[in-house]
């Protein structure tokens, strides 16, 4: 899987080239290190070549070995090219880099080759500070206590080497030949990443302990790849707004666009972007976990047997599904849900409040411990033999999350005076954005009532935006840019706020001009099965 | 004792500042790292400044320790200017760093206030490494043998660190208050502080690992002072052409000349300069150890109760000599040598041959195991209840190295097609240059018979160069360019090379035209005491 199309429209800040020197001689008695220098200020055709201390005792003894002639792998910061390690002649080609995505609860791994420009291979393993806590607050708490921080330190990076080590067994390459490691994730994630304190970061004022780290050199920070390799962590722009929405900015292009685009990751937190090619607004808020699935009673992370599609019959009133891997169901992820939702709304079997109406549920709902549960798959039909149910607590919660998001899409473009339908392009970032059906989000009004192609998903963009902080100088600069570029706005949670909060708690909404394809066909509405 | 008069003058590049950042608030909530950048970048009116990633860790901490109030070190490279350290925000005039002579006999440190541009304190003390060898070659043929190279470079840090500890708790100052180190030597003693290989220093086609070592951190060197205090090492132009040299032409100011200037480092090797604003050329030849007072038979290196003055009294014959302190006689130095041969030859005891008149002589002449011996100090007189006496070998000896450096020094003027007559100024660098009569130096065919004051003793020019390294920005960058600019003359031993040194085997000069200031006067030609 190439990314994009190879390398060559690319200008690589990382890479590794054949370098012939002339041999020594009385004529030509520069030093040996002046001597590589300067045939590749020649090769490179720049001005300002460092080669770092720490390869100097070593230089005369490896030069005459490969007789002047080898393959060096360099990085650009700053104008500045830096030798990263000396290899010999052949192979050259063999110039690898890590893109990572240092998500809370998955990290991906991409291991990409340089000078092909294509990703090699890509997985993702569970973050192993979980088992301190699955919130990021709770990981704070634990970095306070003695040893807590470079618990979580190491236990982060531990497991990344480890799954670099696999990478390198199972595609037979040296971790010595791996150049470059591009990580991008929430400010707390690369604070963790980095062994600094993020005690600072959820307490007001919510001050980081950088927004910009330097280029950090892999044996200073412990990561087994070439001891020499630069790590590059995209940069925050405050304590809620991270790399990783950095890299989302960055793959979503619109930076260039020149009309409006909204850009938004939908997690525990919406992380929101507003903006063209001349401005860009960020903020953060609260949306609460009810969107990604985590919290209904039959909610959880995709897997395997997890409903990610719903769809009600409206003439049968049969309620269908998809699962993952096509495996008898186990429980419901974040998409599954919002489609759920918005067609139980459709069929009339809850009403604009989220309210169970009975008539329409029929024998589907039910009542567990005094509270009202909707029947989506039978205890028959499910692979727990217990029926997978969603509560009317779990109804509420995702409507108060997706009231959440859209009041904080309304506050974002009313702050800088435009209407949710000055949006063109309205771009979904991250993983579990992709699965969601724009339609059913848009049903429940979570997302403004926008033609559907306005919609775009853009999968995982973090590690796809590391991917080309890594691969091309021009994306890393740009990523500097983006990030001074960016406007953080404040949500202020005040009366406006929760006035327009309370407005969106509805489905739709309450004002239904505002959704005006989302109709509710009552012949449609058909009782329960 | 000032430097020069003070640092006003000088652009300084390592410097420790006061800074006080606005506190962190809502409207505020720059990192930490970002925060101190933004101030540092106005207060230096600089673009580009970093902080290290060993910094980071506890930045947050210190920061509101000092109540974001702080004075903070930092160094300049490439126009990036580097964070070394935060301090308290008082006594930020408490800047220092150390300029160090790594002399491969003696090495001379000197600790520097650069706020105050003031040498504090400067101390002098035998290189470690002359327990395994007196001379270079024999260090680094040691270097060969397993273990040997970390060995010299180990004793000779060693050896450097309990200097500055020593200066550190005599001065009452901690070593993390010195932020920076300079170093000049020559090539090897370079090599063997910065633990590189001198292996190919001395073989075919004399190769140095490098010419123009990058700044390196204390910590990766091992230097007990700052751990991210930068070292910087003056460059070298070749195997035989050291930093030392470069701090010499620096301190010289030859470089900045309209006229012909040349520039002489006598020692074992004669390492000399010729040139001006426009062009320089240097070179170096074996001239023996002769010079330098380390092979006659009475001959030691300065210290008390060596001779370094000798004169003999026209009228009497008497010799007169004088002692370093005052003290009764031990030996003499290679400036006491001079004037003596030189004055024998005055008072007609030598030949033009250097060889001892026997009738000139008179009792003084003494033949020890069928040796010819001239008693400069009976044993009477002597500190060593022994006679100091010269031997004829001695005189040879001298005669050969001053031929070679006369041989040398007409080498690299003719062949840039001038002639001796056209240097306006003739700079002596180096300790023992400074003791040397130049008049008695042109007696014996040394040097030219040019006016007396145009010879320029500069004293130790490698640690004054080192100093001016160290406090000045432009220096710095000066040794750079001087580098850069010199055309190293490879002396080829040839048959024109033999022609000139036979020629200059006798005193002053087979060709009396070139030293007519030199006569003996017949009549002041006095038999022995």
């Amino acid at each position: 899987m190439t990314y994009e199309s190879g390398t060559d429209q690319y200008d690589l800040w990382v890479k590794r080239l054949h370098v012939k020197m002339a041999s020594p001689s009385l004529k030509d008695n520069t030093g040996d290190a002046d001597r590589l220098i300067r045939t590749l200020k020649r090769e490179l055709e720049v001005e300002n070549i460092r080669i770092p201390y720490s390869l100097l005792a070593n230089l005369p003894h490896k030069l005459r070995e490969l007789q002047y002639d080898c393959s060096v792998a360099v990085y650009e910061d700053a104008n500045i090219w830096n030798i990263i390690d000396i290899f010999p002649p052949d192979g050259y080609q063999q110039s690898y880099g890590i893109a990572l995505d240092l998500g809370s609860s998955t990290l991906v791994m991409r291991l990409v080759n340089l000078d092909k420009g294509e990703v090699i291979r890509e997985l993702s393993f569970r973050n192993p500070q979980i088992t301190v806590g699955t919130d990021i607050l709770s990981r704070i708490y634990y970095a306070t206590q003695t040893g807590g921080l470079e618990e979580l330190h190491s236990m982060l990076l531990d497991k990344i080497n480890d799954k670099i080590h696999e990478l390198c067994t199972q595609l037979e390459i040296t971790p010595h030949e791996i150049l470059a490691l591009c990580v991008a994730g929430n400010t707390t994630m690369t604070h963790f990443f980095l062994g600094l304190d993020p005690y600072w970061i959820c307490r007001e004022p919510y001050i980081p302990v950088v927004n910009s780290p330097e280029l950090i050199l892999c044996k200073d920070l412990g990561v087994h790849i070439n001891e020499m390799a630069p790590v590059f962590a995209l940069p925050n722009v405050g304590s809620y707004f991270g790399g990783d929405l950095i890299a989302g900015i960055l793959v979503s292009g619109m930076n260039h666009e020149k009309e409006i685009c909204l850009l938004v990751d939908v997690g525990t937190n919406a992380e929101v972007v507003l903006g063209n090619k001349d401005w860009l607004m960020g903020c953060a808020g609260a949306a609460g976990p009810a969107l990604e699935g985590g919290v209904a009673s039959m909610g959880m992370m995709a897997g395997p047997g997890v409903i990610d599609k719903v769809w009600i019959d409206p003439e049968t009133g049969k309620i269908n599904y998809h699962t993952i891997d096509d495996l008898p169901p186990v429980g419901i992820c974040g998409s599954g849900l919002i489609d759920l939702v918005a067609h139980l709304y459709l069929s009339g079997m809850i009403d604009l409040r989220g309210k169970f109406v009975p008539d329409k549920c029929g024998s589907r709902l039910v009542e567990i411990d005094g509270i009202g549960h909707f029947v989506v798959v039978s205890a028959e039909e499910s692979a727990t033999n217990q029926p997978l149910t969603l509560s009317q607590p779990d109804i509420d919660s995702l409507i108060r999350s997706k009231a959440a998001m859209y009041t904080i899409l309304t506050t974002i473009t009313k702050t800088v005076e435009l209407s949710l339908r000055d949006i063109s392009k309205f771009f979904i970032a991250g993983t579990f954005g992709s699965y969601i059906d724009p339609r059913s989000a848009i049903v429940i009004g979570m997302i403004p009532d926008l033609p559907l192609d306005t919609y775009i998903p853009l999968g995982n963009t973090s590690v796809k935006g590391a991917t080309l902080a890594l691969i091309s100088r021009e994306a890393r600069e740009e990523c500097m840019g983006i990030r001074d570029k960016i406007t953080y706005l404040e949500l202020n949670v005040n009366q406006e706020f929760m006035n327009l909060f309370s407005a969106a708690k509805f489905i739709p909404h309450t004002d239904k001009t505002l959704f005006p394809s989302v109709k509710v066909n009552e012949s449609q509405a058909i009782g329960g099965a």
